[in-house]
């Protein structure tokens, strides 16, 4: 039996309220040996307590030694393997805008780049154009059409655009053709397997390919385009149907929004900051079990190596604990998409420090005073896998069955 | 996606060098309730220094309660899963003297017998004669031949030899001729499949035991020989295509040079002490980006149940630290292949303890102030699977992209 099924034949409904808070890339490093992290840095009073009465631990969103984007990383934290459940990188940018995809789309990652007068590409980036610029040539190429599919072009930022072909027995086996190099022409798209489909899906690839070349040959900087990243959404089972939850997304970003939108959360629209998340938290309260609600900036300001506002991002984030919890919800997880520490400027593989807050079946916790890497070390839950965290979450909301007699 | 892929995509090569350091048999236990260990009672300031600085934690070769042999061992600190990737006893014979194989060898494991008049077999290690007696029996017998098949036989040890087929069309799918017990004869070596060659493959060996039976039918004590562990080269993929690094291996003992040559890694051949290995490491320092540093003797002392002796050998090692660290590694690994407690006088299950230092991506471990069993039960890496700590390594040797965007 695998995990879905386990889960599908062992959850079941009740009243429990959930909050998932995912603070984006919230795991750090110390500035100098010996040293606290960012989150250690952090005066977080409510977020300490969280951690005294629950159960704290460090959770591997996709495996030891593996530095998660953000796709795997939410994956993980839904319950959802990330190496089995692989988002190809034409779905997460299409997600990322807030596009919906089904299961006729085809979709893929687009750059604007720049070819000589004998079609060699000179600058894969054609210069870094601007969003604004890269909007401009999209509405030269989004005109047009091609016999039996539906084509949507959308800019994403800078020289980046999603495009998506819909429509009846198209296939995503196709090759990229970005030569991943200047000074080398485009790569035709090539059929990765033999069927129909595969090898008609290329085809219409290299004619819409042909048909962006001439609208755009005149143009300057970005006059010709690549494509890489050719998926299709991967139809995964609901976070209702696995775990009888239902659950709304509470995010600021697209990107977030499109993969909540992948395991059929309701995305609500229109929130622009944590005072927006808080009020539709306290407005659909009554209406989901289950509330994902992302926190982006923690994970900002570590990819800029600031860790001092890192820390201030983290404070901002403990402010709102009270508002949540006056709300009486059974079970709060707190926890990050994987760590960003501001020293590696980077998404990292350092574990996750995780909190799971729940009211009346908390183990004692003696060697945890407060939410931090260190104190997570020593926490009741341990070391974890990600796809773990929805098990224990369901556990402790009381909302699954005995496994066996 | 299996671990070898997801690790092939992911691995990217850099400048940074490492140091993997096997103390074979490192683990072990106390010699009465309370305490320390080997490594616990030995003064290892550098090691202590280590583990401070940089993570420690207990790492399971093969997985809980598995004792490992030097070859599973070995492969799981590697990367290689060792309970799909089994080596067989004739290859690990081999390997362990030296040889090289190659895709068209098979290998076997033989011992020298004692038989009475009527075949039945007395001694099944013919007195367990001596290494020297066994070079001189397979003097005897190195020289016999058959058609379509080249021979090599090799004295391992005391009553051991290796004997190893090379030739197109062969099969280790063979039966065992060792009937285990004495009062018996020698069984005939049966093909374990349909395969013609299997079939063809159990002739040529049953021809060559009839002829070694003839050629040596008047020695004493040894005139007899039984074949156990038919094996082929397992044709692992190698260390450089999965890990993107050059490694070198520093070992003393043949077995261990085998090991490595199967997953791929460079011998330094003629290296017969610590000092030999140490001076190799500092010659070869740009020529590699991985160095295997393997020292056999805290495993030996540990098989004899001398606790002090190991102790000693510990703390021997220690003392080179410095040296390693003056080269200036980026990534220093201290393990073990497999615990040996001396009051056990065996390879045990126990987890090995184990430390990554890696400078600027370590998180800070208050709880670890020396290198040692309890230490690393309370350190940041907490207790992982021999196979993780490739992935744990290359990810602390920043030489893993994101997974995912």
């Amino acid at each position: 039996m695998n995990d879905f099924d386990l889960m599908r034949s062992l959850t079941q409904k009740n009243e429990t309220k959930i909050v998932m808070l995912v603070m984006d890339g919230l795991g750090g490093l110390p500035r100098e040996l010996g040293g606290p992290t960012e989150l250690e840095s952090a005066f977080t009073p409510h977020l300490d307590r969280l951690a005294r009465e629950g159960m704290a631990g460090l959770l591997h969103p996709v495996g030891l030694g593996i530095s998660p984007g953000s796709g795997p990383g939410h994956l993980g934290l839904f319950g959802y393997d990330p190496i089995e459940c692989l988002i190809g990188r034409g779905v997460l940018e299409a997600v990322g805008i807030g596009l919906h995809l089904t299961n006729k789309d085809v979709a893929a990652r687009g750059n604007f780049c720049t070819v000589d007068d004998s079609g060699v590409i000179t600058d894969r980036r054609a210069g870094r154009i601007s969003t604004e610029e890269c909007a401009r040539m999209v509405g030269l190429i989004e005109g047009i059409t091609l016999p039996g599919v539906e084509i949507t072009v959308k800019p994403v930022r800078d020289y980046r655009f999603a495009l998506i072909f819909r429509g009846s027995g198209l296939s995503p086996h196709l090759s990229e053709t970005d030569p991943q190099k200047t000074g080398a022409k485009p790569l035709r798209v090539e059929p990765q397997d033999d069927a129909e489909a595969t090898s008609h899906t290329a085809d219409l690839a290299n004619q819409w390919v042909e048909k962006v070349r001439d609208a755009i040959k005149d143009q300057h900087p970005a006059n010709m385009v690549t494509l890489r990243g050719w998926s299709k959404e991967p139809g995964l089972p609901t976070f209702e149907d696995i775990f009888k939850l239902k659950a709304a997304a509470l995010a600021v970003y697209p990107m977030y929004k499109g993969l909540a939108n992948l395991v059929g959360m309701t995305i609500i629209q229109g929130l622009a900051n944590l005072e927006d998340q808080l009020r539709s938290l306290r407005e659909n309260w009554d209406s989901y079990d289950f509330f994902f609600f992302h926190y982006k900036y923690t994970d900002s300001r570590g990819e800029d190596g600031d860790f001092d506002a890192k820390v201030k991002e983290i404070e901002k984030v403990d402010k709102i604990i009270p508002d949540i919890l006056k709300l009486n919800p059974d079970v709060v997880v707190v926890t990050g998409d994987h760590s960003t520490p501001a020293v590696l400027k980077s998404h990292s593989w350092h574990p996750v420090p995780t909190l799971i807050w729940a009211p009346g079946t908390s183990r004692t916790n003696p060697d945890v005073t407060e939410f931090g890497e260190t104190h997570c070390l020593r926490g009741v839950l341990g070391q974890f896998k990600g796809t773990d965290l929805m098990k224990l979450v369901t556990a402790y909301a009381r909302r699954q069955a005995k496994y066996g007699a």
